[in-house]
């Protein structure tokens, strides 16, 4: 196990009817709020006149800026900047899912710093001092809601890329179940892919003697699973949709890293494919990590056979473990499709034209991942099996 | 799944030498500190040399306050306030187990009070504010380095008594696995069992549908089983010392707690006992919990087969569901016996003579327990169960 640093802070508020409590909770970082959100589903729900009336409670003056879309871009980002220092903001509230989480993010660290926000996505300055975030969660999938990160999209080059410091990590965060009983299927797909692609990442580490990180990690990953069709078939089931919310949350909260280091390839092949076709970051997942763990099984078999054993209940045959591997692979593969999911570029319409170029633009910046390190030729590989 | 609030914000620095840190640490909130811990063996472990030298390159004024003892008792933490009001001390810094970090919880509260400490474990009153905390961790069991709570003896009457607040919760907690290697088999077996006795408070649980904490609880419980005979064996296995710290630490931070509400009462009777026999808290547990799980099983047979199977790998026998839920008591009492730990009340000299008091005393102030109410009649059929 390796030394580690670890603090998560965020408060959580989860169950029914919890946004009711937005208002006492944002007051107690001013009485300025920028509210970020996307479209018009949380008017048309009702939820944005609840949030609004609670804040009003509190005699909270509201800024708004709405339109994030799903690959949030930096141009809305610079708006939002503008408005928290134009009128002194005191906290950024979002509303939404993960792509309104990770550009309130965005914004709240660009509040505090005198040059343009995409600095700190290029790694040429880091975050020192940000907004304080509250966030109303609608889409269990990203984990932002008590994460240190932030991605965000650079229309000028369609570059996609990641940053993250402890400071951003949300003061409280609300989970309201019952919030996310209209999702689509499609999109709650995705947060089911997007939450079990961030524990996967954190799971195939080189780090030995993880015991209890790699069992907290399948502990989620079958909660996961396990309730992933009951939300499908029965969008109002109160208790699986809690126990997939509570999942993403713990997904991406950091805990599941302590004392190691995860890949992490697959989401930045991902960047470089929804970063081009704007496609939903949980069906790129759904294609990159299946590719992904047939390019890479054979740097540790035990682990994929750990993996297939614990996680997905293949009976472990000692005198053939790769076979062990390959079918733990071909389940998660299965699962996916199982639940929606595309699980090939072509099913997504993407051909080979953009192979050679996400590859190359993927790895500029230097070898993906940590498990295996990913050089270009490596990431057309893994596309190509992809296809 | 229950609705719930949950926030535990402290700052773990988990790893070797992560004492190094303390000062640095500690200098976030102010420049007097008093340092609490118990007896030589943080002297002769050269432990105490390197906390001070780490907090006078800071420059930190140093009060000290030394002498607590297992079940540490209010007469200790009343010095302690009255050091820390007439010094004006900024935080207070507990260098030692889970006595040393209760201790320092309660004279952080009482520091703040105007009243007798002593009120908040009656219930007279409860915390508002508290002086800051942080912790230097030698011992891997009572989870206090993380946890909102503290449990103080008061010598007047031998009352052992609990109680918590959020604001008590250490601002950072130091976990060096290297610390722990010098513990004696003993101390170190009564750690795992109240770290396991802290899960099974929370498994034991009248919820439905809380299946991501019902697994978090199996998956810290497996590795602390897996990791106790090596660390009982191999005292210096930094890997196993290493599991079995972080486990101590998830095991009691309240994500465990979360949607569900827990059980307790053997922790409360296992207070009756050592309130009055001084006897070490996780001896008393391995004594109690199985004895209480034997009285209560049949109130959830599922439960238990849950349990059983899923934690000590009994395999299920569907057409005899009470043997299987009885084969993982059993494994659980032959667990704490094979770590060294007593499991009836005569191994520890404990006769009849006392059984009448302790179950009058520990239901004075209602019915224990959460999982199945128990009234002095069943606590007294527990602890016989128990001899």
């Amino acid at each position: 196990m390796r030394d580690f640093e670890f603090q998560n802070g965020t408060k959580i508020l989860f169950g029914k009817d919890q946004e009711q409590y937005v208002g006492r909770e944002s007051t107690r970082y001013g009485k300025k709020l920028l509210l970020h959100y996307g479209g018009g589903s949380i008017k048309s729900s009702g939820l944005y006149d609840r949030v609004v009336s609670s804040l009003r409670e509190e005699d909270i003056e509201i800024f708004e800026l709405a339109g994030v879309k799903p690959n949030p871009r930096v141009s809305l980002v610079r708006e939002g900047v503008i408005i928290c220092k134009e009128n002194n903001i005191d906290l950024i509230l979002a509303v939404g899912g993960g792509s309104v989480i990770d550009s309130a993010k965005a914004i709240a660290a660009g509040a505090k710093y005198e040059g343009d926000v995409w600095d700190f996505y290029t790694g040429k300055n880091s975050v020192s001092d940000c907004l304080p975030i509250g966030v109303v969660l609608t889409i269990p999938a990203a984990g932002s809601e008590t994460s240190a990160g932030t991605v965000i999209t650079n229309e000028d080059g369609f570059y996609k890329r990641a940053m993250g410091h402890n400071n951003l990590r949300p003061k409280f965060s609300i989970l309201n179940p019952v919030l996310t009983y209209t999702l689509p299927s499609f999109q709650t797909a995705c947060g089911i892919t997007d939450m079990m692609a961030h524990i996967l990442e954190r799971y195939f580490t080189n780090e030995r003697n993880v015991e209890l990180t790699d069992r907290l990690c399948e502990a989620t990953l079958k909660t996961i699973i396990n309730n992933a069709h009951t939300v499908l078939e029965n969008p109002t089931s109160y208790d699986a949709r809690a126990e997939i919310m509570w999942s993403g949350t713990i997904a991406h909260n950091d805990l599941l890293s302590t004392g190691r280091v995860g890949d992490w390839a697959s989401h930045d092949i991902e960047h470089e494919i929804s970063g081009i076709y704007d496609i939903a970051h949980g069906a790129g997942l759904a294609i990159v990590f299946p590719a992904w763990m047939k390019y890479v099984y054979k740097h540790d078999i035990n682990r994929f056979v750990q993996y297939a054993h614990r996680v997905w209940n293949v009976e472990i045959d000692p005198f053939d473990l790769e076979k062990t591997a390959l079918a733990g692979i071909k389940k998660t593969e299965e699962f996916f499709r199982s639940i929606g999911m595309p699980i090939s570029l072509t099913e997504v319409n993407i051909f080979d034209e953009h192979i050679d170029e996400m590859a190359k633009k993927g790895t500029e910046r230097g070898p993906l991942g940590n498990f295996v390190k990913l050089y270009e030729e490596d990431v057309r590989q893994i596309l190509q099996l992809a296809k």
